[in-house]
């Protein structure tokens, strides 16, 4: 007898991934599909009029496209119909979000404006809103806004309302014409389940990380909105239409002409969407409050799971329900890390680390007086401050490449121990660190440092599929306890994340974790420096 | 008719060079001679006893032997004979120094003492006196002593008197036997000139600047000495016989029997002599106030001379007659330049700066907001703390090698000006600007930054011989007037410096200089900054 299966749906910059997992955690299919347009950042498909450099959008259909063809090639190959399927579940970028009419369908899509840039989506990285950003939050902190607070005290280039607004100031008509705005994860889940604009599912996990929604507060004030720019109000007043739920609860039953499209079963529910990092929590299976889930790529995305809410000044976003249903979620991150590495790489002039790892691990802590801030990027979690830059500092004639390279695996670490000490320090302990994201299964060498300087273990968690996975378990979730069999969010992520191998360990040495207390202190010394440094 | 010819003989650190000048300024000959024994680091000639890593000797006998060589090369390639030649001037590497008997035998050259290192001249980069040095500083500070002043607050490690008291501690037979202790310009000098150890000439250059003596005062008190030591305060009033001249001041006429080693004739005046460095100043032409004269090579060396004498917190040495005879000499640096850029290319894997110049010379000033201070040997002039180190902050994943290497040559321009600032402020002005020594001559750029940052013209001097030329011009200053027709220093020095080739001015460009106004007041902030971070 099989067991139940679910389909995770992780959409990417690049591309969607599909993955079928079962209640014990085994992947039964696994397909990827490239959107045919990829990143929109040069010119709008069939147009040659050149985009703004700071602008990256996307094509809806392709999510569309992609998707169904990743779901029939994931169940090709686990020879399964769409019968076998209980539950969907969708992760996507954020903020990734698109202007639509009354029924849904996206404006590039509307004949009259498909030529206008704004009318189409815009991807998580898009960066056109710059001046819209900084008037949001000049008048915030005028206004002494609290909803701040839950921001670390600033709101992202990246978020929905400065996006909005900047197609609000630079193309109007596109904003005129958008009856709906939503996030891209929404929209995706929207078509899949059907229903008018006033029942659509928002994800808690997308509107309180990247639209300063709180369970308790809703969006901040119409006053505020108005002091922005008054049809900011007005959108917020009528155009973000639907109802907001939790990751892992349901959205709906999949519509026949999905059910078609994709080659599964009408009325299937589809949970509602999570942001793609946030999807790792439950994918690793770290449901359990006190578990910090560390995604290292080319940026670092710290979750962690809480049951209470406290206000820890550079923490970037706590919302209620916001990566599983029930708990308070925790994100904070660093800005630069697998970006920082790839970057000191091309200024050493090197192919890989392989060499230079080898003699940066023979250093004793400290690498022999360098040390670096790793600020490459901006500072995320605590500073907040995209604006701020790295530096090496304690350089000699006597020190080679592998002083950098060991110093900036110093800083990375330092980094993160500063997060660990906030949050706990917050009132919001940590007594696990597991690692995933493609960065630790490459560089060993760079958790072991991490363990050293922390002073705890860190499982390196073995699938680089952590966010699908999570969101095949948000799809079992959705599916309810008499489909799945499962009593709880934890019971179901711990199951269906425990079949993709052992976690392996790595546990700090104390001699060397006794070293790196006193350079702690020195680390924070520096960011100190560099901090009034780039102030003055 | 030919006109009056001089010898300068310049001993550096693995030869030595002999050049003949006329009064016209144009080189007769010129030739090298290596010293056999080089740099004695890893054990004494003829014995395999591993020597102490920072030990670095020398052997006297090469001294005499590789400039007889040299001397008679020079004159064979310009058909000369001993008697054409009028004066000989002597510039020497400093401090390097020995213990003879009161007869001048090295007393390396003493049966008892040939296999005991510290019975050996220690080169000027010999580093065995760590302890001493601490010591000697310490005692200084507590007892307030007032010669500090003179080198900007310390006693350093190279020094003739830390040499010396490394000998008493741990060696004490060596110090005992040691009836006379002196640099090895003044010993090769005294073994030119003959004559007893009470008459010897000592140069004021080098007891000037390594040996903390002054025209009016003399060396520190025995009540110092003795503070530190009870050996060294005898060995100062006992042990350093001789009369102190100025470098250009007549120290005798050539003995007999070193006439006829050298090829060269019998009571031929001999310059007292100069530290090599130093002897780039009448090298260059540079004998008038207010020049001064960058020796840019590994390190940079800036001398100056000046009619009067004030203190300035931070300037190493400040000498009455130290460079030239009627002028105060006084000398800054930069610990690490040639070597700083040396180091940064092995950091990039490069092989050379040819490519990244170019991109380095398209970046507006600052760098895009690189930052470095390149105390990567230390700060001389004016932080006098060679245990300081380097950096490089405001780094970005936007910036690339060149930025590192614009920021790297600010850096050191940055520093050159904080010195330029720092004896004008003193009292010291400072009207032109010679540059000289390897660096220049093959990095352009370099000098480009260090005239925008300055906003002052630099001359880059055409000859590469700088202090062999100088001491050609020593030798003919000794000579007397009568025989050289000079009336003056300055005169000798203009004249025999012109006819090396046409100086190349670098003129500054006043876009860039105004740019470079804030710049170097953010230097000067991350200067505090780095100097506090290494306190802490």
């Amino acid at each position: 007898m099989s067991l139940p299966i679910s389909l995770g749906l992780d959409f990417g910059t690049e591309s969607v991934r599909a993955i079928l997992v079962d209640t014990a955690g085994k992947t039964l299919g696994l397909a990827t599909s490239d959107y045919a347009s990829g990143q929109i950042t040069r010119s709008l498909p069939g147009l040659s009029d050149r985009l703004p450099s700071r602008y990256a959008l996307q094509d809806p259909a392709d999510w569309i496209d992609s998707a169904s063809r990743a779901t029939r090639a994931a169940l090709n190959q686990a020879s399964l119909g769409g019968a076998d399927v209980v539950g969907i579940g969708v992760d996507f970028t954020s903020c990734t979000m698109l202007p639509t009419t009354a029924d849904g369908v996206p404006l590039c899509q509307v004949e009259s404006l498909r030529n206008t840039p704004l009318a189409w989506p815009k991807l998580w990285k898009h960066h056109g809103a710059l001046s819209q950003t900084e008037r949001m939050n000049a008048v915030a902190l005028e206004r002494q806004e609290t909803f701040l607070k839950r921001y670390g005290g600033i709101i992202g280039l990246e978020w929905l309302f400065p996006k909005i607004l900047e197609t609000i100031e630079c193309a109007p008509h596109v904003a005129e014409a958008a009856e709906v705005w939503l996030e891209a994860g929404d929209w995706f889940v929207w078509q899949l389940v059907g229903g008018s604009a006033d029942t659509l599912t928002r994800s808690t996990c997308q509107a309180g990380y990247k639209a300063m929604w709180s369970a308790s507060e809703g969006y901040p004030s119409q006053e505020y909105f108005a002091a922005v720019h008054p049809l900011l109000a007005e959108v917020v007043a009528n155009r973000l239409p639907g109802v907001m739920r939790s990751p892992g609860q349901s959205a709906g039953g999949l519509t026949a002409a999905m059910a078609e499209r994709f080659g599964l079963k009408p009325g299937s529910p589809v949970s509602t969407a999570i942001i793609d990092a946030h999807a790792a929590v439950p994918g690793v299976g770290a449901a359990q409050p006190g578990t910090l889930v560390m995604v290292l790529g080319t940026s670092s995305c710290h979750m962690l799971n809480a049951t209470k809410l406290v206000d820890i000044a550079g923490v970037a976003g706590v919302v209620d329900g916001g990566i599983l249903p029930g708990l308070f979620g925790y994100e904070t991150g660093q800005a630069a890390v697998g970006d920082a590495f790839a970057w000191l790489l091309r200024m050493l002039n090197l192919e890989g680390f392989d060499e230079l790892s080898r003699a940066a691990m023979n250093l004793p802590p400290g690498a022999e007086g360098v040390r670096c801030m790793d600020w490459m990027n901006g500072c995320r979690t605590p500073l907040m401050d995209g604006g701020l830059r790295g530096a090496f500092v304690g350089l000699g004639l006597e020190h080679g490449p592998e002083h950098l390279y060991m110093a900036l695996m110093e800083a990375s670490a330092f980094g993160l121990r500063w997060i660990v000490e906030l949050l706990s320090d917050g009132g919001v302990p940590i007594d696990r660190l597991i690692a995933t994201g493609g960065l630790p299964h490459h560089n060993r060498a760079f958790v072991e440092v991490y363990a050293d300087v922390l002073g705890m273990p860190i499982e390196i968690h073995p699938s680089t599929q952590g966010p699908a996975v999570g969101a095949a378990v948000l799809g079992m979730i959705a599916a309810g306890a008499d489909k799945s069999g499962f009593p709880s969010v934890a019971a179901a992520s711990a199951a269906m994340s425990s079949g993709q191998g052992a976690a392996i360990t790595i546990a700090p040495r104390p001699d060397r974790h006794h070293l790196y207390q006193p350079l702690y202190q020195n680390y924070r010394r520096l960011a100190a420096a560099i901090e009034s440094l780039s102030s003055a």
